[in-house]
């Protein structure tokens, strides 16, 4: 016998006119797949673990809305399900100011993850499944399950098609993520038509050879048992993610049903009453919820939730008696606090310090703070002896019967898949319990993951790229590898900390920022090569952004820098002292953080009347915000060793000097201004 | 009985030698895979078509190495076949200057692609067998086989873990490229030690489930016979591309055999001599080639290749006498050039002409010149009716069997892969015969191939994005839509092109730029909304990157702008006029192309005395080259409707004008230097 009732069509049909509505008012916006994945949304919904009053529990499912483009079905389901959505939100669907904007975004109440960007989501929910595993492991015990929760994903062919999330999907099976539901949405169609145009492959055959448990729901459209039992089944399957294809009618119901044109455009106004009078629904009024469908997501849904809420936070409270160490971590991670003290770990270096490469000091202050921070959570792609990433303790975060690690593990064996970790990063941080994830790449390949990183910035998750091989300092591998643009190109993504520190102290200081910040992600860019420990640096200093490493009476000039290029600054200065040309250096790790400081400090860095000239041995793009002058490197690099590249590009202290010469002299008798003072 | 003898056994040890010498000379590199496919390598070039006095002969076997960091081994096989790689040249492996950098480079001869970012090679791969595919369907006639050829690529567990392979191989499936014959290194060795640390997925199976042919030779090592085998029955699979895994050591023959370690270092002095004197060569000489492998090389693979090349050359002339106008079609494209007048299909606008979307204003150029251009190859990652990539007549490039097209299509559904057509359009440009690959998505989501749009700028494949949708002018798809730093990034990229037209005049522009150009991509923005067109514009003013739109006696301040926001400089210089402010007004559709122009030409459009303000909807970072101050977007965007964006934002009128007024006061009695002048 069906456990599901004729309420339950009832419910069905209102999340299918729910959505169909929004887009109608707002007359833009994507009916078709809300219409034929309302049934599955309305299953999973009936069995998950929620709390409206608490969006933030820990122990909640997650559902991602990986096609964010239907986001209309989910704004529906937030609002049946308690969650602050009013029916007064829905009609603003698409609307400046809304909470319903056309795209799920990560700050709204409910919403997991931001989606849009296909692939993204699906490949969040890996970092969330993630997550949960080792939440759950660091901290169940045996009677005290603190963390149980399963992650929900709908995506459709367009996520699939996507490489990130084949990169996702190809570890959520090595890592047998048994937690880990993905519902497809096999609705045949995309926006250049039929799938059969472009996506003919096997998706099913694909996920198994993934190590997925892979299952089929033939009527998504109608079939709420088939739907149930596919779940049900899904959970029972504890060592593999499950893949359930759910094939379903694009725009179910509508006139235009199974075809393109349903994808992404309103409905016309005499489809949507055919589709009202069809679903028993007054074909006249609009954004109707019957009362007893509220009310079965009341007591069915929303009160199981609630109790399941209340029984967890005892248990919560339980667990804390009996294990007071790991429930205060537990407490303190869940408010979001980092430890007392734990900065007292950064390292701290004196000039007389044997030079080193900042990837190595990368690596000793991971190794120095891991064992204080149980939330950082690291890994590379597919380079840890060259990023440096692993402390030396580590436990590899894997599936247990591998025998390669655990669960518990905090240290991710990403493969080659650098936008793939971007995206599980961004899903660990959503995860919450304070979880700090890094993950390593050459900084040139981080570009791979652009789509991810974006998404980090946008959603304010604090991700930290450890970002190794910084430039043409990386030598024989060339031009391919060796990043020119990267820097410019993340330094105008808002909200982004760019760091690129010159020496230990300026290390341990990005990290100390990236860590403390709570909705700003961070690329660290580290040399490959060694770098002396510079007099002048502090970490304090370095925290500001910028700074004034070495000051001069009377300067001529003002030399700012950052990485690797700061000591070759300080070398350049000595070649310019003995032609009596007094320079200024100052240091400028990360723009994001010195936009911050005040108008007063940013003009003691850059002050009037001294003309500034900018070194960095990357594109010079972005440099005019604080420099009159750039000397940089607006070409591709060159496959050699490191210092003959170098010095081809004259990045060498007379290089330096000849143009810091040149630009004393083309600004004398000039009135200098700071590039700070702005009119607007 | 085999079909190799000892003297191939030696040739493969010689070429294992040549891999491992390099690495030593350089002590630098990656010796590892070289030990373990030099076999592979012998075994596919002994049935390769290849010319090495004519490295671009258009109907030669293309060999793509993916896992490029094996480039050691390429230099070798391409020293063997008769390229121009001498023995000197292999001595200065990854030396600064020399002809065997660290990675391949496209410009060497013999090297198809530049390889090294993993995942590349391999879907470039698929874009020269998409390119063999059409050459070969528009131009062979019975009896006149023009193009017949084959590529070949290697690619590690790397190149399978990253997702743009991933997308490319699902196409290449769809597409049944028989042409295409992938082997993959199946040596279980990455980076970070053994691949079941992060890839245990099926990779056999995976790519059956793309639809792909899939063989296994189980001892690359040392079957030769075996690899043969694959490699003949791969040519008879005429409906799908065939992955050989040939299961490897790596290191092979080394002390370090198996081990990570033996993947990116060189060998140890006592190795390299072990491993020498088991392979009977003197353990004191390096880069020792016996004179019969010169001659096998010689006899075996140059002279039928050469003859090959003569038969060929003989056919091309019957043709082009049987089918004249074929054949000079044929020559054109060869010679690399644009048919005469093409130019003459690029429409001409008038002020009084309608506004129109400049996205729609591409779609009449693409519909315009594509009957006069055979070599355009055009497609959409799904979204060719927003992209309005597609002319009306086109037909798709489908496989014949699918009944959705043909190989003489010149229109490619690509599906949701961004990347994977990125990479894919590099590999038809590559192809040579002039094809001029465009692809179109939203500007925002170039960011998701930026690895691929590296390597055309890198390689200069001149290769066009048709990147509609171009700022938060698209509205309601909201902040993950709209791009904000996307024009910052792709313009400090190194030789590229990025327009963005204000009209249907610049339009016309930057296709007449982008497609002379043989060794420069482009990106061209477009908007979603409509625009006029603008009193003052032409096709010759904006072929020069930037020019003055509207010039004023006595100007108190110049605007320069881009795309949709050139008519609101027109409108803002409306406001200022009526409160006496002179303005100029300068359109600035590229920075790369402008760039290009006289000094006295860049001064006449940035001339001394007038401060100069960019308005832009996107990030202001790079701007500073050109103007004083910027108006832009430094954050993200919203969901609402274009017009509403635009307004909160202050990108009005009112807005520009405001701000136009406080940069002509910040700078009155200043004096103002165009920011042209540099001192070096």
């Amino acid at each position: 016998m069906s456990q599901f009732t004729d309420l339950d069509k009832l419910a069905v049909s209102t999340i299918r006119l729910l959505a169909v509505d929004q887009v109608a008012a707002a007359n833009s916006g994507h009916p078709g797949a809300p219409l034929g994945l309302a049934p599955a949304a309305h299953v999973i919904w009936k069995q998950m673990k929620l709390n409206p009053g608490d969006p933030g529990w820990i122990n909640r499912d997650r559902f991602v809305l990986s096609n964010g483009h239907a986001c209309a079905l989910l704004y529906a389901m937030l609002h049946l399900s308690g969650f602050d959505f009013k029916i007064e939100d829905l009609q603003q669907f698409r609307q400046l100011g809304s909470k319903c904007p056309g795209h799920p975004e990560f700050e709204l109440p409910g919403v997991e993850v931001t989606t849009g960007p296909l692939g993204q989501g699906v490949s969040n929910a890996v970092g969330l499944a993630i997550a949960q595993a080792n939440f759950a492991a660091t901290y169940n015990k045996p009677g005290f399950t603190l963390s149980d929760s399963y992650t929900f994903t709908f995506l459709g062919d367009g996520c699939l098609q996507e490489g990130v999330s084949s990169e996702t999907s190809s570890l959520a099976g090595h890592l047998q993520l048994g937690n880990l539901i993905a519902l497809y949405d096999d609705n045949q169609i995309t926006i250049d038509g039929a799938t059969n145009v472009s996506f003919t492959e096997d998706v099913a055959k694909r996920y198994e050879a993934y190590g997925w448990e892979v299952l089929h729901v033939a009527n998504g459209n109608e079939d709420l048992d088939g739907l149930a039992q596919a779940i049900a089944q899904a959970k029972r399957s504890k060592d593999k993610p499950t893949l359930i294809k759910i094939t379903t009618t694009i725009g179910f119901g509508s006139l235009q049903a199974g075809s393109h044109s349903v994808h992404g455009a309103p409905l016309k106004l005499d489809d949507v009453k055919q589709l009202k009078t069809n679903m028993g629904f007054d074909p006249e009024r609009s954004f109707v919820v019957p009362q007893e469908v509220y009310d079965l997501y009341n007591t069915q849904i929303i009160q199981p939730g609630v109790q399941q809420y209340e029984a967890w936070t005892k248990l919560v409270q339980e667990y804390s008696a009996k294990y007071p160490e790991l429930g205060a971590e537990v407490q303190r991670r869940l408010a979001g606090d980092l430890p007392r003290d734990w900065e007292a770990a950064l390292p701290v270096y004196k000039p007389e310090d044997d030079a080193v490469a900042t990837r190595k000091l990368s690596e000793i202050v991971l190794q120095n703070i891991q064992a204080t921070l149980p939330e950082m959570i690291g890994g590379s792609a597919d380079l840890t002896p060259s990023n440096l990433t692993r402390w030396k303790e580590a436990v590899d975060f894997q599936p247990p019967a591998s025998g390669l690690g655990d669960y518990v593990g905090r240290y991710i064996r990403y493969g080659v898949r650098e936008h793939g970790m971007g995206a599980i990063m961004n899903g660990i941080s959503a995860f919450g319990a304070n979880y700090k994830a890094y993950g390593g790449t050459f900084l040139n390949f981080v570009s791979y993951a652009a789509g991810a990183v974006r998404l980090s910035a946008l959603s304010g998750h604090p991700v930290i790229w450890v970002a190794t091989h910084d430039s043409i300092g990386l030598g024989e591998d060339g031009p391919t590898h060796q990043p020119i643009e990267t820097l410019a190109h993340f330094r105008a993504l808002p909200n982004m900390q760019v760091w690129r520190p010159a020496d230990g102290n300026e290390v341990s200081a990005a990290y100390k920022v990236a860590l403390t910040h709570k909705h700003t992600p961070a690329i660290i860019a580290l040399s490959r090569q060694n770098l002396p420990q510079l007099q002048g640096s502090s970490i304090e200093k370095a925290m500001r952004g910028g700074y004034v490493l070495q000051d001069a009476d009377n300067a001529d000039i003002t030399l700012v820098s950052t990485g690797s290029e700061v000591s070759l600054a300080v070398e350049a200065a000595k070649v310019l002292a003995e032609k009596k040309i007094n320079v200024r250096i100052v240091s400028l790790p990360d723009f994001h953080t010195f936009d911050q400081q005040s108008e007063e400090y940013q003009l003691s860095v850059f002050p009037d009347n001294v003309p500034i000239m900018s070194i960095e041995v990357l594109a010079t793009s972005g440099w005019a915000k604080y420099a009159h002058e750039s000397f940089g490197i607006d070409h591709f690099g060159a496959s050699g060793k490191a210092p003959e590249i170098y010095k081809k590009f004259e990045f060498t202290p007379e290089g330096v000097a000849t143009r810091a010469e040149k630009t004393v002299a083309f600004y004398k008798n000039k009135q200098v201004t700071s590039p700070l003072h702005k009119p607007f």
